[in-house]
């Protein structure tokens, strides 16, 4: 509580600030965009996740900068409603899809183009999307990511001016394979192998960092906090999310231990932990317990996308996070043990909370005054 | 009539004592459940489909219960509308998860909480097509199965404790290679090669029982004893399907003749041949053609979906079924030589066909008698 | 103008007739279904596509009938609405079916029933799409074509009287491998190799032939005035598309010069501009440019897809075109600098841009006269 209220002395002159002046309020937009890509309707924890992805890599920072800011100004010169734009709901795939790109390609003048293509794209798929799932009121999540960055890798088979990076793998799949399960980063020898806590801890944190991309420990450690500003819950889920993942895929599933430590079971639960936990579904004990099903069921579905790709040597990206959080919420009011919650009433995982429990408590109160008439 | 004035006195009491008692009442759900793999609501034809399960293998049998169960009890626990899950849509989906699983992975410990994961799953699948499908007023058929299915097996490549059976073998294409044709089981020797009567029988009935990826005659046979008891329209539609798959794979495409044998051609069609068959559309002359029309098409398509999945050795199981009975159902009103049958109306073929009888006879006495004044 | 005007004479006595005469108007359908696979319902637009590809290959032109007639009759006989027939809206994807199939496949008796059950099966598709697009007033596109083409072409790995042609080749992708970005022609010492002004000429015009697999310059030729007789907007951004297409790949992304020269980058290009430039928004400035990146962008999708099915050896056909197409159609009104077209008011470019400026007039007139009372 002493938290949310120095939080609020520092961003309301920001907020005012963000209303009068035009280039404040783009700042703003673009920082939220990249707020927007955990669900965080927040300049500051933009801003954070911003300090993040620098501090492992200035190259994919300045990638998703271009990413974000062509996305975002695509909107505003196809005049998309002001509102969208402002919440950053154009930047979030704008930014991860400059990133990737320059995660998965090597770096050379015409990659700066084919991002900027990219990044406009991006913004038209997320207006079809909208409308395409405003349909049954479910969210586009990063779909509009998905699909473009896909689109944009899987081509460079047949274009000799985009070349991967080294993590563009084609294999031939032999189910006879043993998976090699040891808890390990991949350049061996840097930390020794095992479930050691030093592991743990980085597979864990790793596992949030891995949402943009950014295979870092202390990107991870930035990213959590930056959750933590804007939202308790969130941040709970997030870290859940990450928990599972790695758990499961360690001890249940018998998971690859390279991709164990260096998060990538995790951070498709991440997303869907946060999505599922308290935003598009009230948070309760019974919508607790159904988003950490959603983050096993992610965990799952990240092993089998990634080998559905795997003979084009493609990754999966947030696809397992989109798939899962869409069978997720798209059941909707049809399990009554659920409350769902409208698009337009997304805010924060404490707001939706407690907008609930009012309107309960005025239903109750309403209830026991009925009779009385 | 004779045969089913019978089956009502018998049924009759169980349904009575379905609705008093609530263990009664919880096994003739997952009866129904079962029964609904074939779109046959009914508790008896239910029962049969299970014996013939167990006949060919207790493992399977096994499994395909606790997929059953689990599926059923998550549908009740999320609070999904009593009415759906008393009707077994929840259940039918788990069954079939449980029975793949088993029967394309080694049996170990850690089988078991995959399939009671993906099971869960199913339920949570299911609800979200209800949703998204209704929109057109178009059934889920077997997607969530498929879906769920596939989710869960191609992440085994990346997943030590879960291990494939012979059955996953991905193979590379090759445009040149011969297809062989002829008619024969796989581990040969035991019956002569060539289409024999002996072998087209095998075949008929091996196509009905693969239904639930059971390859064996008899229980094949008491599949299609277990749907006659319900509907002798789907019984038709069933042996139709089964024929057509077998016949035009045979003497149209040159097919694979193990396929053949073993029912993989057929299944896909047998379920075309009941959904369009009389229970999406009112059986009439045409509707029947469009039904022979579709489990002709569902036979090229199990070609088409096996060979996509080819390269990860992984199995079409009924989507080219889904795939097909949903462009056949989705036209609904638009081809007014047909009758379409809205969601709720599903009930027997029989009934189905004898409703709209009795509205086109009074609609046919309205016409008569509208002149009069 | 005054070749409208003389057009409009040659053309209205066989709008008269086609109305009067019951063979003169299924004749007329069958031309307007092959005018509509570049959107042109114009019969003579039609005739000219056919003549065109008889003048390069009768063979095709024969296949390319029997889908078309095939897929028209089928229409008929389940009676969808007679005026989507007449439009010619279930004819185009089975000339396109049945050439694809006699392209892909080797010639042989099976092939012949193969394409009627494809062109049968794509009338089916093409009313189950208008009903699932219908939803978001989104046109189906070339959607049923693709998916019964690819469904029909996947297959012939599995059916031993079905053989592919020399263009089904499966590759096995390698990250390392270089392209090869020579402009010429692939059974090389015909034309001279670079690029020449005659080799540009080559690529541009077979870019146009080649949406309906027509692999000549004449052909490109003839195409290009047929639409010109329908819509110089059309024309336009026909051109548009192929040039885009044809240029940004050598030039921009270092494409396969094979592919460029036989306009393989292009032909989907050339339908994503006729689509977006005039006909689904109303042809302004901020929609041609619209249109532009459109083509753009199809041109790596196209790259994509085929990426994407090289393992199993299929084309991509006009996929890249439906998705680019629907991901850039189906945002309609939210982008407000763009004004979209209701699918029912679609008809020529020319006609959609006069009524949208007589609207807008009115509208002005209305806006200047109300401060008046």
């Amino acid at each position: 509580m002493a938290l949310d209220t120095t939080l609020e002395r520092l961003t309301s002159p920001w907020d005012h600030l963000a209303q009068e002046n035009t280039f404040v309020g783009f700042l703003d937009t673009l920082l939220r965009g990249c707020g927007q890509v955990m669900f965080q309707n927040n300049p500051l924890t933009g801003l954070l996740f911003l300090v993040g992805i620098f501090i492992n890599s200035a190259l994919l920072g300045g990638a998703g900068l271009i990413g974000l800011l062509v996305s975002t100004l695509t909107a505003r010169l196809l005049r998309a409603d002001r509102s969208l734009i402002r919440a950053g709901l154009f930047g979030f795939n704008g930014i991860l899809t400059g990133i990737a790109l320059a995660f998965f390609l090597r770096w050379n003048p015409y990659l700066i183009v084919y991002i900027v293509i990219a990044a406009i794209l991006s913004a038209v798929v997320m207006m079809a999307l909208l409308h395409f799932m405003g349909n049954w009121d479910v969210p586009a999540l990063t779909a509009p990511f998905v699909l473009t960055a896909w689109l944009f890798l899987f081509g460079i088979y047949l274009f000799s001016n985009l070349r991967p990076s080294e993590f563009i793998l084609p294999v031939s799949l032999n189910p006879g394979a043993v998976v090699q399960t040891d808890l390990r980063p991949l350049p061996a020898g840097l930390i020794g192998a095992g479930v050691t806590p030093l592991n743990l801890v980085e597979a864990f944190f790793r596992g949030i960092g891995e949402v943009f991309f950014q295979d870092n420990l202390v990107t991870g450690i930035i990213f959590l906090v930056a959750i933590l500003i804007n939202s308790r819950i969130s941040a709970l889920f997030a870290a859940l999310g990450s928990l599972v993942g790695m758990l499961t895929a360690l001890f249940l599933f018998g998971g690859n231990g390279f991709w164990v430590f260096h998060g990538l079971y995790g951070f498709n639960a991440v997303l869907t932990g946060i999505a599922i936990g308290g935003l598009f579904y009230v948070l309760t004990w019974e919508s607790a317990l159904y988003a950490v099903i959603g983050t096993l069921v992610s965990t799952i579905v990240m092993a089998s996308i990634s080998v559905f790709l795997s003979p084009l040597g493609m990754p999966a990206l947030t696809a397992p996070f989109v798939l899962t959080a869409w069978l997720f919420i798209l059941p909707k009011a049809g399990f009554h043990v659920l409350h769902p919650v409208a698009l337009t009433d997304v805010t924060s995982a404490e707001h939706i909370r407690h907008d609930f429990l009012e309107r309960e408590h005025e239903a109750g109160v309403g209830r026991t005054v009925q009779p009385a008439p």
